[in-house]
């Protein structure tokens, strides 16, 4: 069910182009137009996860000036795509505040360009979610991608979202926005 | 044909929260993902339309940046989704330079949130690109959207992408993300 979907951008663990495990820096775009994607076709929560503390300060103070501050009288449309949206200092806090909030841990997906035995197609997820009682976390990886860690711990992968072609260079704004349309597009 | 699609994202005239008819700002964020859309979905071009001088010189400058300098020798992908890219100081000159290339007047096409007696549907327009022989240009207005001279001259104006429900506040980068999508998903 859509009230029971949560989706989070990690900016820690990832990996930079050297395969170093890193955390990436918040981008205010990841922020706006995330927010706006998951507000219109109406989830539950977005959760940024953001380990540095100056650059949680920062997005936090971002978020607050549109859901309490100047900018949501501004922009009415603006504040109601934040309501959803908060920073998270870590992976597993995302997942102990879903667990709390919805009684049961979230089931967790991520995407990859390859194929893994755990490997689900997007007709199947969005009629498992639509049905489904349990609460979902989409994570979506900055950077050169999830950890091996990640993927590990995650209960299906997402089919690649052009799988019949080589070049795939969609931002993960881009990635999130077409995501969400495949598995909740219209009722 | 997939090779055949132009899409162009219109800075003028567009009118703003009052309005008025305006020329809006170039947001880097515009080039890089819709660039980045555009060539994984494989159309044929992306028109920039910048008529303030001093803005198409900056946007040009970032373009080639990727298209010919550094950029693209840092990163491989973004090169080759730039090769698309171009700024066009009109719609009208983006028109022309159209119809000399592909020697017909493309079929133009917007997106509304309101109905015309010219809407169409996702389903209908994505058939009819993939099997008709003319160039189509997709416009996408910033701003407060295009201008009712714009949607006057369309052929056709597409559906809105959440059409049961009320709130609908993508950014334009997900809606051409979504669009493209919707259009020419998978082969």
């Amino acid at each position: 069910m859509r009230s029971k979907i949560y989706l989070s951008l990690v900016h820690y663990p990832v990996y930079n182009r050297n395969r170093d495990i890193v955390s990436t820096s918040v981008t205010n775009f990841d922020i706006h137009d995330i927010s706006r994607s998951c507000g219109t076709y109406q989830i539950k929560g977005y959760r940024l996860i953001v380990p540095v503390e100056a650059q949680k300060k920062l997005t936090e103070r971002i978020v607050t000036y549109w859901q309490d501050g100047m900018g949501g009288q501004y922009n009415k449309d603006r504040e109601r795509a934040f309501e959803i949206t908060n920073v998270s200092e870590s992976l597993e806090e995302t997942i102990k505040e879903i667990e709390e909030k919805e009684g049961k841990r979230p089931i967790i997906i991520t995407t990859s360009a390859r194929k893994f035995t755990n490997t689900i197609a997007f007709k199947d997820l969005s009629e498992k979610i639509r049905i489904d009682e349990n609460p979902y976390l989409l994570l979506f990886g900055t950077g050169w991608g999830l950890t091996d860690q990640v993927m590990d711990m995650s209960d299906y992968i997402l089919e690649p979202i052009r799988a019949n072609t080589k070049y795939n260079h969609l931002s993960v704004r881009s990635a999130v926005a077409i995501i969400l349309d495949r598995l909740l597009g219209e009722d």
